[in-house]
């Protein structure tokens, strides 16, 4: 340790020139707002609750969804989406403050459980997207369907996948450059 | 150049245990199965291909598809499957022998675009699925119309996207160390 420090003060060029090259990405991305842990994070977080609480509670208004099955899924995607991004919300608030316990096992589980939910948000969106199509488009029968509310609850799905995704990306990110 | 060769030589100890955590990402990174430009990554190219086309000439055989939008939605978003997979699938076979032309700036635009169309192709999977099961599960048509045709033509769409997911992955992943 001595042997170093008195080294660099010798010799001021030789070696920190080559340091930057390496320690670029990691300086680089801890500005990158909306990684997890910080407030862009948690504002992404956010998003992902609000979109998916909204979706859920106009899905459940509407009687009679239970009858098709991609809307049951989309149901379940947005209860999965709500408690996943609900908790991971309460994790980035309380690891704000304590950044040291964000170590690559916990951003890989986020980056994991992140995907997962973002396909099953999208897959769930996308199958109850292409019913209301058929429904409203293809059989023109909306005046006893529910169509513009079908379609606001899959907008509002869409609307979390698209801040999940982010999330998924910026985790993704976080975990390939920091390793 | 000459002072830093022989200051290392001289203190062999003081600088290189720094170095290996920072290269470290880079050397992995190239050992990747499946990243753009090796053999692997022509083989999942080649998968893609392969499923798209499966999933379009079945959906294409089927008299009466177009009536409806989610399934000309599967069949536009095979046809650009094919289109990508086959066009990077060439690159790739191309750069087996060069390497030295994949640079950032390549990886990027495959990353994005492997993103876009595994998307789209999901989507186009996902919503057809939704209306097989509608048909299939909830309104119990399926003697008139041709589920089952229908369902194999999904299960290779998502074929398809199982492999330009792990594509992009892969692509991503060689973008984010190598910067």
């Amino acid at each position: 340790m001595h042997q170093v420090a008195s080294h660099t003060a010798v010799h001021p060029v030789a070696v920190p020139p080559q340091f930057p090259r390496f320690l670029h990405p990691v300086v680089r991305m801890k500005v990158l707002a909306g990684s997890p842990g910080t407030m862009g994070g948690l504002a992404l977080r956010l998003a992902q609750t609000g979109f998916s609480l909204i979706s859920l509670c106009i899905k459940i208004s509407i009687t009679g969804f239970s009858s098709i099955s991609a809307f049951w899924f989309l149901v379940a995607a947005m209860v999965f989406q709500f408690i996943w991004s609900f908790s991971i919300g309460v994790l980035d608030t309380a690891l704000l403050t304590k950044r040291s316990l964000w170590n690559p096992r916990i951003v890989s589980l986020v980056v994991v459980g992140d995907w997962v939910i973002s396909m099953m948000t999208f897959a769930g969106a996308c199958a109850a997207a292409g019913i209301v199509v058929l429904i409203h488009n293809d059989l023109d029968q909306c005046r006893s369907n529910h169509c513009g509310r079908f379609a606001v609850a899959a907008a509002m799905a869409f609307m979390s996948w698209i801040a999940t995704t982010l999330s998924f990306v910026l985790a993704f990110w976080l975990f390939a450059t920091r390793r």
